[in-house]
């Protein structure tokens, strides 16, 4: 047996516990909790077989109940004497993704970020459209190319066409942007035909992951009239290997910005769902933006039940995203393409002026949340670029 | 043994031999295919395991050499003895969801449909957005929602603002209306970072089924700017539950439309591919529209190497549908809100003036192809209108 050291001052600390899944070597991927540097393999620490899967899923699908007795037993567990062979050094082991995803839904849910891009994408309208205080607007995206952080991102090709030019011509993407976005996860879903209403939020989900919802700017600009987002998101979506619990969260809750209009009933919070999470962008390793959760115009639990308020159901594993944070100032925008104002303005990175994303080029999000005696960590979803396979124009800088 | 009896003129005759996943009674469900009236259990008739699964996934990871094979040996089967205990008639088995559907995308590939609903949307604007005719526009829509042929429809609800309206209501949806469309499913997938060419089509998609892509048109009319549709689309869409192999569709290939201007090179066809499919809509069992999937613009080829071109991984069980299939004439439009001109010119059902649905009504999608010696039937995709649940004002008739 052994006792499971926390740093002074780590952000993973025994009021955060977050779960993901891992391997060493060549062992099979299985449920483990981290625990300060250290990662505990729960099938063997607990003897329960649900966490000796590939994926968190099975663990979610049991329940709020369960989530809240488990980290109990974790909790105890970790305050004492743990089995040696359930530790690891979290140097030791590989990340992956820690669920298999149902559904993949992104909202757009930042009243900074939807101004912007309205700004950038619709020069000559109102920046806002008339539905958007109305609902959180949120579309579809593709669930099978969600990958783990440190999943290399090849620079995609597609169709493009610059307002300057006659026809679209297909080619490497020259606006490769990120969108720095949380992630919540659905761990009980809900049938055909039944919504979940905002109060049922911490009942159906089970924690939150931060996300990294790489943008092709210049494809999605040519393709997204009139349904939407398809090919300029769909190449990859990355996400953090650690699934921070709900029940973690308690001290960072906040109430929303000031809704006005108010919403519709049935969007109304019955109780603050506001997260007071701030982010962290790093482009090759300098930070260069600081995005505030808190800032967010819908909760997450309005997210939920608008999604389900036309009856559609959920399944464990479905992931939902929030668009990208930005706050009021500058330095707060989640996403390159307002950062630097569509390109307009640039900022600096390793001394040069840069708008857009290079190859070799590295993001890492992170993002911390107080507990009330301390912050939590979310650990960090990171991506670098590799060159577009085929015949792709040189980016823009 | 028995012999299987197809009856004269059946659409299920040896060129067709559709696959879906059945059950009897209690009976655990697994895979079937179709022969006249009767259904043969596959795992019982061939002794292969891969047929005893709840879905067709499985057999179609297996491969297209797989498929072939196996259409051979089921052709010689079923043209001799087969044992008793693997046939069953086709009134005594209940259909299930024949895939276990990984990302769904729906495209919007008839010219027909695209300018309807250009005109009927964007009044004021062109009708063809500028890249429509550069790529199949698509989007992704719910995959959980994907349900199988005679799954009752319950009358979503959602937000809805008419023009004549200052602010948005919530309630049962007012103008529900259907999609008929063709969907392929993709049989073996193909990694990230790799575009399916369009000549490669044949290799990675099984099948096709039908598709009603039921859409709720005032909250979609609400919502939809400027992320494309969502909960307008993702309460529920219903496929047929027979899964009608590609190689069943050699005589029923044609090429599309003159494409023009020209794809660009990764888009071009390399051979024929679109199809000519006779479609038919029954608005409580009153035929009301003949959509013909011949005059499609965009090719299942064309569609896919689009979907992929960013280098988007793709599953087993991926399934993408064509979009509303419409042709020029006002007999051949595949949504009522484009038969009915938005309500402004109805249709006399069940002796009354209709524009969209009512509770209690249901549309039966049925199509055939030719074989070269006769035709083949895709069955038919079918739903009934529940009365919404939740505080909905009365709907539009």
């Amino acid at each position: 047996m052994t006792r499971i050291d926390i740093p002074e001052g780590s952000l993973f600390g025994l009021d955060n516990l977050p779960y993901g899944v891992f391997s060493v070597g060549d062992s099979a991927p299985r449920v483990g909790v981290r625990v300060g540097d250290s990662v505990v393999d729960l099938a063997a620490a607990l003897g329960e077989d649900v966490f000796a899967r590939p994926s968190l899923n099975a663990f979610m699908a049991q329940g709020h109940q369960w989530w809240v007795q488990v980290r109990e037993r974790i909790t105890a567990l970790v305050g004492g004497e743990v089995p040696e062979a359930a530790v690891f050094a979290v140097e030791e082991v590989t990340m992956h993704l820690p669920v298999e995803v149902g559904d993949y839904v992104d909202f757009y849910a930042s009243e900074h970020h939807a101004s912007n891009l309205g700004r950038l994408f619709r020069p000559n309208a109102e920046p806002l459209m008339p539905n958007w205080k109305h609902l959180p607007v949120g579309y579809h995206g593709r669930a099978g190319t969600v990958v783990v952080s440190g999943t290399d991102i090849v620079r995609p090709c597609g169709q493009r066409k610059a307002p300057d030019e006659d026809t679209p011509s297909f080619g490497a993407c020259r606006r490769l942007d990120i969108e720095a976005e949380l992630g919540f996860l659905v761990g009980t879903g809900s049938p055909l035909g039944a919504g979940i209403g905002t109060g049922e939020f911490a009942t159906h989900v089970f924690g939150a992951v931060l996300v990294n919802d790489w943008s092709a700017r210049d494809i999605q600009a040519w393709e997204y009239v009139p349904l939407g987002p398809f090919l300029g998101k769909s190449f990859a979506t990355s996400i953090s290997p650690w699934v921070v619990p709900l029940l973690a969260l308690e001290a960072a809750r906040v109430p929303t910005p000031v809704q006005d209009p108010a919403p519709l009933p049935h969007l109304r919070d019955t109780e603050p769902w506001g997260l007071d999470i701030e982010l962290s962008v790093a482009w090759n390793e300098q930070e260069v933006a600081q995005p505030p959760y808190r800032e967010m115009y819908w909760s997450p639990a309005q997210m939920l039940a608008h999604m389900t308020s036309n009856g559609a159901s959920t399944r464990t594993g479905d992931l939902y995203a929030s668009g990208t944070i930005s706050g009021p100032d500058k330095r707060q925008r989640g996403a390159f393409i307002e950062l630097t104002w569509g390109g307009a303005e640039p900022v600096t990175v390793d001394g040069e002026q840069r708008s857009f994303l290079l190859d070799g080029d590295t993001v890492a999000i992170t993002a911390t949340a107080p507990t009330g005696t301390g912050r939590l960590g979310f650990g960090e979803v990171r991506g670098r670029v590799l060159p577009a396979e085929g015949d792709g124009a040189a980016p823009i800088r």
